[in-house]
Order: structure tokens, then C-alpha cells, then sequence
């Protein structure tokens, strides 16, 4: 194997690709990057339990050479030392070549490092995946569907399902939920033209994390492809293969309430400011508890207590308020994590009572839901 | 205690002064930071059992109102919470008053917080420093003094005074050194109009980098005195007193070798980023350690080597080599450290064996000296 190759490329496409691989792993040989020539190109790949990842670099695209000098072949390098050397490198190229024996020579200028590689026959097969259940939509779609929602799933193992969001295709529909039991974030957005539909597919929050930060915010095409335990999701020049979740993801619909007795429409910004603030005082407690409450259906009211260190307390403007009045406590790191990803200058609250779960979305957008459980303080 | 202050100042000041405050103390009252209003101003301080910082906010400067509404008192506040609360009130001014019972309330347009105070009056009282023994330097003079020097200073507890920079005062040059008894890094600069000599003055690196952090660019006046066990640097409105530390520092003169056997002239940055790259395939071993060959006197080669992994070589161009040709192997660390410090584009480096120290210096510059120790490799 042989080639020189434009450093940039490959740095970004070694960066990719990095995500997959763990230094600790099982598999030993999964500690290594794949590295394969081929006339038309290069294909790095990096692999651990859970997701593999494949990045190809064309030797030419759009009249820009990327590699060239190809002499097919394929070795596995140790991850732990091929990112830092090709970033440190020297020149705008770098020359890699592998003997029989996977001794592997990195020439860049003056710079040559002689690496002890590894035998690429002995790097597991990824499946490739046969199915008629793929659809497209676009990156920046896509990352933001895993922006609203993957940030609550549960990061506890106790019920391995939450760990991951559940996708549905229904009704030409498609829906992102994710739930640690205490709150749940939940988006769904027109999907044109599919004509099956998936229910139970739970996607590792860790695994679409990972691929939310290799995606670009350019709305490239992604083509996401689902079998009964794997999915894929296919760019250009990457695929992204994660392992599904076994088990039934629980019926989320049945938590929504139906009705509310109180209605607030507020100013994000200011109501998280707010939360923020009185959310220091609110440290020592359990789960950074804040009360809000309202007053002659006019005034909002946000209030903390830490009886060692102080009080907070601090009005909000409303803009209206409908119902009843309430006092109600919550996390302020949950009623936070929510409103952060609320991309709307004005939300809506409803409440149905204050120990019921109560939901937050954008004004006039049902395509965002934020539902979170109140805290009992008495 | 009551007062009217600009935000942006009070959130300047505490910072400063937090540089002090430790969560982790002997005494409880020094978790917290005092605050005490006069009518000229406003000062703050932290204290822990190394470092005391004082920073005084003038009520009016230049023309300008930083406080007002003075009403003299002081108070402690809990130094875990104060500061983020006057980072993230949302107005330009915080109103702060105390009463009688050092219940203290900070309010900030619509947000209030009441916080659980104490007596002042509990609070150490810093040493007034007594001393003939003071010198004038500017700011930006003396933080490079200590980014040059120390660096260079133990973090091992075996030998506690090689934790600290000696500062020395002698025939009107000022010297700054650090050794952690592998390396060492000294700088001097000249200081007019002094008539003492100083020796063995060592103050803690961690003092020193503490105060480097707060110290301005702009090269405002520091003064500097000094007694037998403190030290207290001064600006306009900043008190910076630390500790000395106990016991005599070593007399590292006759470290420094006075002739030497090859000497090297090289690009500063070329040298660095070849051994900051053959590093890479150092790590594996103690003290990631390359080795540097010269050949023929006119080629310079600088590898390392991982048996598990693989190894690297790099020539680097040399602008001229005089004396003996050399194999020396040495800390990659320590030489990267050094010449991190080295503002000049090239420098010399002076051996006189392999087995026995070297010196890099600024070429045609005798006031900093960097002195490495090489590394037994057969």
C-alpha cells in the first residue's frame, strides 16, 4: 500500500473517524484505524461495540487532486499515535506507505515516522446492511432533531432503554424522543414520500452525539437506513453505523396531559436567565430545585432557598397568564436544558396542577415538546 | 455596610481576589472573602494560608463614579457563591447592604438575593509589612520574569524549598531562578538605584503564577518589599502579600557549566516543533526522552524510539556548529518547556558532553539561561 495525500483531508477525515475508536475495547485490533487504498481513493475506518465509522477520501473530486501515487492495499494503525503525528506533520502532503511485514513509513518534509502496523485481514467485516426501510433528510435536520431531544435520555444504566432515543417514521412523519422518566424532549418534522413506517427503533444518545458532531450544518443529503438491530446513516463520503437498542421503548404519549388548568406565555430568554440565577442558591438541594409561582394571575414569581446559604428570589415579566394560579417546584437544570434548545424568543407553559408534569414549547410551533415532572417540596 | 457599584468592577476585583480563596482551609472564615465599604471605596479580600490579595475599587477615579450611596461597614460573605451571583445579575449596577446581623442582600434591578453573612471583625487581619527593603519594577517586566523561570520549579513535595523561584537582588541587576533539579531557568534584567542586596528570598511558583494571572500587560509600577518571611507586591490599587519558604536554596552557580565542548546555532522554532513531533513516539518511555546526533558537523538529527510502536528521525537545518560532533539524549519536556520561553527566533545551545548539562540561550542574549540535564540512554 502507498499513497500521498493532501494533510488537510486527511485530518479531518482521521478526526472523524477517531470518534468510533476507544482505547479500551475488548477487541484489541479495534484500538486501530483501517486505513485502505484503492484507485479511486481512501477509506479510513474506526469501529467499537457500539458504532463503526467510515470516511472516504476521493483521490479526485471537483478537479482537486486529494491523493495520488495509489498503490492499492490496506493496514491497521495504532489509533493512539496516527492522529497526533499526521496534525504535527510538517508539509501540505504526506507520503504513507506499508510493506509485507505492516511496517508503515509516514514521510512529510523532513519528518519520518516509522510505525509497526497491523495486518488489515485480521480487522473485523462491517456488515453491510440489506434494507428497504431507508429514508433521506437533510444534516442540519437531522442535528437538530438530535439537539432537541437526545440531551434527555437518561444517562443511567438502570434502564438501558432511556439511554437512547427512540425514532418513529409514521403518518410521513418523523419523531425524535428522548426520556430519563423525570422529563422528556420530543420533536417530530415532516418527512415527504416514505411510504412504510418504524416505531421501535432506540438509537444509543451517545451514538447520535457522536454523529451530530461529525455532520456538517450544510444540509448535505443523509440517507438513514434501518434494520431490526443496526442503523445507518450515509453521507457522500461517510458511513455511520450505530447498534440499536434491544427492548421496548415505553409508550411516551400516555405522559402528555391533555388539558391544562394554567397557561403562561413568557420570554425565553428572560425566564432562563432568571432560572439561572436563582438556580445558585438552589445547589445544595436536591436536584437544584426552584419554585415558581403566580400572583393574582399578573406576576411571576422565581424563587430558591438554601437555608445554610440564602434566598433568591426575582420577578418575570409575563406576557399573559390564563387559569389558575399556581406554585409549583422543578430542577432548574431541567427547565434549563430545556429552554436552551428552544430555538423561539416567546414560549408557552401549561400546567395542569402542581404535581403534575407540565410541558414547555415554542409559541405557535407544536413540532417541539419539553414535558418535565415537578419536584414535591412539602 | 451599604453601597451602589459598577458590575463590571466588582466583577474584576472579585475575581482578583478569588485567586486566594481556597475551599479547602484550616480556618472557615477564610472561605469567605471580605468586603468593606469606606468612604473613599470599596475593598475586597481573600486570603488562604500562602496568598492575601487586597483590591480597592476608589468610589470615583479619573473623573469617574465606580461607587456610591457609601454607608462604611464590612462584612464576610461565603466566597462559593458571591462571585457567580455578581457574574450573572442582569444590570450594570449591584446594590449590596448588610445589617447588624451580617444578613446581606445584593440587588440587581428585578433579582435579589439575601445571603447568610459574617462579622467581620472575625476575619484575620493581614500583617502590615515593615521593611527598607523595596524596589519598583513594571508589570510587564516581572511577569515575564516568572513566565521565564517559573516553569522550572518542582511539583514534588520531597524537596519543598525547589517548589519555589528564588529572587535575588545583587550589585543592581534583579534575578529570577527556578530548578526542579533536573533543569533550571534563570533570567536577570538590571534595576537601577538600588542600594541592598537580596538572596535567599524564595517565594512558592504557585504565589508567582497566581500573581502573573492577575497582573496587568500594560506595565503598570509594582513595588515590591520584602521581609524575613513574606513578600508583598503592590500596585495601584492591589495588595499581593505571599508567603516565603523555609530554608536555604541552593547555590546553583556552580551547576552552570563554564566551557563547553559543541555549540549549536538553530531556528527556535524549527528545533521545537522536530522534537515537539518526535515526543510522540517518546511517550512510552520515562521522561519522554529523544535523542539529538550530530554528524560530520554539519547535520543535525533529532529521533526517538518506542520499541511496541515505531520510531521517528527528523533532520533539522542548523545555522552553524562549532566544536565536537555529539549523541545526547534529554526530556523532550524539559527542552519543549524551554524553548517555549525563549523569545528569540534562534537560539544557541552549548554542551560539554553527553553526560553532563547543557545550556540553551536567545543567541546574542546572556540574560536568560535555560540548563537541561541529558538523560542516561545505554
Amino acid at each position: 500500500m502507498k499513497f500521498i495525500i493532501q494533510r488537510q483531508q486527511l485530518i479531518s477525515s482521521v478526526q472523524d473517524v477517531m470518534k468510533a475508536i476507544s482505547s479500551r475495547t475488548a477487541i484489541p485490533i479495534l484500538t486501530g484505524m483501517k486505513i485502505e487504498a484503492k484507485s479511486n481513493g481512501i477509506t479510513l475506518t474506526g469501529s467499537d461495540s457500539d458504532i463503526s465509522i467510515e470516511s472516504f477520501i476521493p483521490a479526485e473530486e471537483d478537479g482537486m487532486i486529494n491523493a495520488d501515487h495509489i498503490e492499492e492495499g490496506s493496514v491497521v494503525l495504532q489509533a493512539r499515535y496516527f492522529p497526533d503525528i499526521v496534525r504535527k506533520l510538517p508539509e501540505k502532503t504526506v507520503e504513507i506507505e506499508a510493506d509485507e511485514n505492516f511496517n508503515v513509513t509516514i514521510q512529510s518534509g523532513k519528518a519520518k515516522f516509522n510505525l509497526n502496523g497491523q495486518d488489515a485481514n485480521e480487522y473485523p467485516q462491517l456488515p453491510k446492511l440489506q434494507t428497504e426501510n431507508s429514508f433521506e433528510i437533510q444534516s442540519d435536520l437531522l442535528k437538530n432533531l438530535i439537539r432537541q431531544t437526545g440531551f434527555a435520555v437518561s444517562t443511567m444504566e438502570t434502564r438501558p432503554i432511556l439511554t437512547g432515543v427512540n425514532i418513529k417514521v409514521e403518518n410521513e412523519t418523523l419523531s425524535f424522543t428522548g426520556t430519563d422518566s423525570h422529563r422528556l424532549a420530543a420533536k417530530s418534522i415532516p418527512l415527504g414520500g416514505v411510504n412504510f413506517s418504524l416505531s421501535n427503533i432506540v438509537v444509543p444518545g451517545k451514538s447520535l452525539n457522536e454523529l451530530s458532531k461529525i455532520l456538517d450544518d450544510k444540509g448535505e443529503k443523509v440517507e438513514i437506513s434501518v434494520t431490526s438491530n443496526q442503523i445507518l446513516f450515509r453521507t457522500k463520503h461517510l458511513h455511520f453505523l450505530s447498534r440499536l437498542l434491544d427492548g421496548n421503548y415505553p409508550e411516551t404519549s400516555r405522559l402528555i396531559p391533555d388539558h391544562s388548568q394554567t397557561v403562561l406565555h413568557v420570554k425565553r430568554k428572560e425566564l432562563m436567565d432568571t432560572i439561572d440565577r436563582a438556580s445558585l442558591l438552589a445547589r445544595e438541594e436536591r436536584n437544584n430545585v426552584v419554585k415558581l409561582i403566580t400572583k393574582d394571575h399578573q406576576s411571576l414569581q422565581i424563587t430558591s432557598n438554601s437555608p445554610e446559604v440564602g434566598q433568591a428570589a426575582e420577578e418575570v415579566s409575563i406576557q399573559s397568564i390564563e387559569g389558575e394560579d399556581l406554585k409549583i417546584s422543578f430542577s432548574s437544570k431541567y427547565m434549563l436544558d430545556a429552554l436552551k434548545v428552544i430555538e423561539n424568543d416567546d414560549v408557552v407553559i401549561e400546567f395542569t396542577g402542581a404535581m403534575r408534569p407540565f410541558i414547555m414549547k415554542p409559541a405557535n410551533d407544536d413540532s417541539v415538546l419539553q414535558l418535565i415532572l415537578p419536584v414535591r417540596t412539602y
